[in-house]
C-alpha cells in the first residue's frame, strides 16, 4: 500500500541483506517511524511490546527474528531456544506458531551457512505468500461489495480494530476488499470502531486516509445504532483464530457488532487467511482468552501523551468469541464461504 | 449518598435560601468541586456544558434555575423567556421539559413575591420527590438482586454510563438497588462500562468507591465476553426516555449490551422514574437521536489532561434505542414490571 504516494510493505529486508525493517506502530497515527531490527531479542520485544501488531505481521516478524538468531548462532540449540523465545511473546497467536513451525521445518535439514540461507529464503517466501493471500481475499471480498454497489451511493462498511495492511505484510485482510473496491472506482465509506482499549481504529483510519478511502471514526458504542438506522451495509472484520465449527476469536467487542449485525440483517463477514484457521480446536469455547495489561484500560494514549481515566480496579480481556451462527460468511484466499469446513476440508 | 463519610445530595439550596449548589462533574472522578449557581444563565450553562448531568438532575437544575430567574424578574415575560432558555439547553431531555412544566404550572397563578415563593417551594418538592422515587426504585430492584444472592458469592451486575446518585438528587436509578443491597449486607460486584465518548463510567466507579461497593471498570467492548463467560448475573441501566411500547432510549451502546444479555440469558433491567416515560411516543423509532460535539470522540479527557486520539472525520450519536423485546423488566417506583403499559396505564 502507499504512504505519502510511495509503495510500502509493512516488513522488509534491509539493503544489507540480513537485518529487517518494520514500523514502530505505537507512534501511529501521529508519526510513522521505521525501525531496523538487528537481533532476535529485538524482534521478540517488537512483538511483545506491540511495535508491530496484527496476526500475520507478528508471524513474519518472528520468522525474520529467527533468521537473525540463526545468523548469530546456527546450532540446533540456538534454533530451539529462539523458536521458544519467539513463540512465548504471544502464546495465543496461532499464526506465530504456524510461521515458526514452517521456518523450523525449512531450516532443520541444514547446518551452518546453509541453514541461515534457508531461513532467509523461507521468510521471504512466507512474506510473499501473505501478500498473495491478502490480494486473493481482496479479489473475492470485492464481489460482496460489488453486489451492493449502487449509482451515486457509497457502500457503508463497518470494521472493528485494525485488520489492515499495518497488520499484515500488505493489503490487510478485512480491508483488502475495501482497498480493491476503492481502486476500481466503487464508492465505499468505512465506519471505523475506535477499538478501546488500544484504539487500533486510529490505525485503520490512518491507513484509509493514506489511501484516500472515505471513512468516519466512531466509538465502540455507536455501531449498533448505525445499523438500526440503516447506515451500515456490510461488516468486515479480521480474526485472530477461527475454530473448526466456524467460531471466531477476534478483538474484544467483535461479538457485540456481530449481534447487532444479526439483529438488523446486516451481513457480517470475517476475512481470514488459512493460517488463522485452527483445525485442532472444535469450538470457540476451547480458546483461552488472554488478559492484557491493566494500564491499557486505566490510561489512554494519544497525540498529546497519556492520560488516566480511572483509578478503580479494571479488567482487560483481549478477545471475545463470535459464534459461527452470527457469521454470514468467511472471506478467504480460496473464495467466500458460508461454512468454513467447506473451505478447509483438507485441513480438518 | 456519602462522600468521605458525609451525607450529600447532588443539588441543594444554599444557606442564603436563594442560590443553589451542584458539583462540577466535569472534574470528577479526580476532584469533587462544589459550585454555587446564582442566576438562570449560569444554570443553563451548567446543563449545556455538562457541569451537571443525568436526566433527573438536569431537570432539578433547570427548576432551581427558573427560581433564580423569577427572583430577578417575576413577570410573565421573564417566566416565558427563561422557561424557553432552560428548555433549549437539552431539547431531547424529557425530564427537563417535565420539570419546567411543573414549575410553570405552580407559579402561573401567582405574581411578584408570591410567585418566587411558589417557585422555590415547588423546586424543593420536586427534589424530595426525586429522592423518594429513587429510594422506591431501590427497594423494588433489591428483590431482583436478593433472588440471585448466594452464600459466599457476589451477585455480578453490569451497568452502562452513570445512572447513579451523581445523575439524580440522590441514590440514582440503576444504582439504587445496588446501594441498597450493599447496605443490607448482600455481596454485590459491579462491572462498570467506561462509556465512551465521555467516560461516565468513571463517575459510576467513583460513586461506588465512595460507598465501598466492589466494582471493576471495563471497556465498552468487554461486556459481551463477560456474559459469554457467565460472569454477569444482571444488567441494570438507566434510561433517557422510554416510549409507550417499552423501547428505551439510553446512552449510546446500551443496545449492544441488551443484545448480549439476551443472547446469554442474562436478565436486562431498565430502572426509571415515571418522568422518563413518554406516553406521547409510540416507539423508539420516533425518538430523534442527538448528535453531540465531535471533539468528544476526537479527544479523551483524563486526570492528566486531554489527548487527541484521531484526526479523522468522526460521528458522535448520543443515544441508541433498545427495543422492548430485549428488556426483561422495568424497575420503577411502583414496582418491577415486565411490561410498562401495566405500570403506567394511567399515563398513557
Amino acid at each position: 500500500m502507499k504512504i505519502d504516494g510511495v509503495a510500502h510493505r509493512s516488513i522488509w529486508l534491509s539493503e544489507n541483506g540480513w537485518s529487517f525493517h518494520i514500523f514502530d506502530q505505537r507512534k501511529l497515527p501521529w508519526k510513522l517511524e521505521i525501525v531496523e531490527i538487528t537481533n532476535a531479542d529485538q524482534a521478540a520485544a517488537a512483538i511483545k511490546d506491540m511495535w508491530t501488531r496484527g496476526a500475520p505481521l507478528l508471524a513474519m516478524t518472528a520468522a525474520y527474528g529467527l533468521c537473525l538468531a540463526l545468523r548469530e548462532d546456527a546450532s540446533d540449540a540456538s534454533l530451539e531456544k529462539n523458536y521458544k523465545k519467539l513463540l512465548e511473546t504471544r502464546p495465543t497467536a496461532i499464526n506465530l506458531r504456524w510461521a515458526l513451525d514452517k521456518m523450523k521445518a525449512a531450516v532443520q535439514p541444514f547446518q551452518g551457512k546453509d541453514r541461515i540461507e534457508a531461513a532467509y529464503k523461507r521468510a521471504a517466501e512466507l512474506c510473499d505468500e501473505d501478500v498473495a493471500i491478502n490480494s486473493a481475499i481482496g479479489e473475492h471480498g470485492l464481489l460482496l461489495i460489488k453486489a451492493l454497489a449502487k449509482k451515486n451511493k457509497s457502500v457503508n462498511i463497518l470494521t472493528h480494530c485494525n485488520a489492515g495492511w499495518l497488520a499484515t505484510v500488505d493489503y490487510g485482510t478485512a480491508t483488502s476488499p475495501i482497498y480493491r473496491a476503492h481502486d476500481e472506482g466503487i464508492a465505499v465509506h468505512v465506519w471505523v470502531d475506535e477499538t478501546r482499549p488500544r484504539n487500533q481504529g486510529a490505525l485503520t483510519a490512518y491507513e484509509l486516509a493514506q489511501h484516500g478511502v472515505p471513512h468516519t471514526v466512531i466509538t465502540d458504542n455507536a455501531g449498533g445504532l448505525l445499523m438500526q438506522q440503516g447506515k451500515v451495509e456490510l461488516v468486515f472484520v479480521g480474526a485472530d483464530r477461527v475454530t473448526r465449527n466456524g467460531d471466531v476469536a477476534n478483538k474484544i467487542g467483535t461479538y457485540l457488532k456481530a449481534l447487532a449485525a444479526h439483529d438488523n440483517n446486516v451481513p457480517f463477514y470475517v476475512a481470514l487467511p488459512y493460517t488463522t484457521f485452527d483445525a485442532s480446536l472444535e469450538s470457540g469455547m476451547d480458546i483461552p482468552i488472554e488478559e492484557r495489561n491493566y494500564d491499557e484500560v486505566r490510561f489512554i494514549e494519544g497525540k498529546d501523551g497519556k492520560t488516566q481515566i480511572t483509578d478503580s480496579p479494571v479488567s482487560n480481556p483481549a478477545f471475545d468469541i463470535t459464534p459461527a451462527r452470527l457469521v454470514t460468511g468467511y472471506i478467504t484466499e480460496k473464495g467466500v464461504f458460508s461454512n468454513l469446513s467447506a473451505a478447509y476440508s483438507d485441513a480438518a
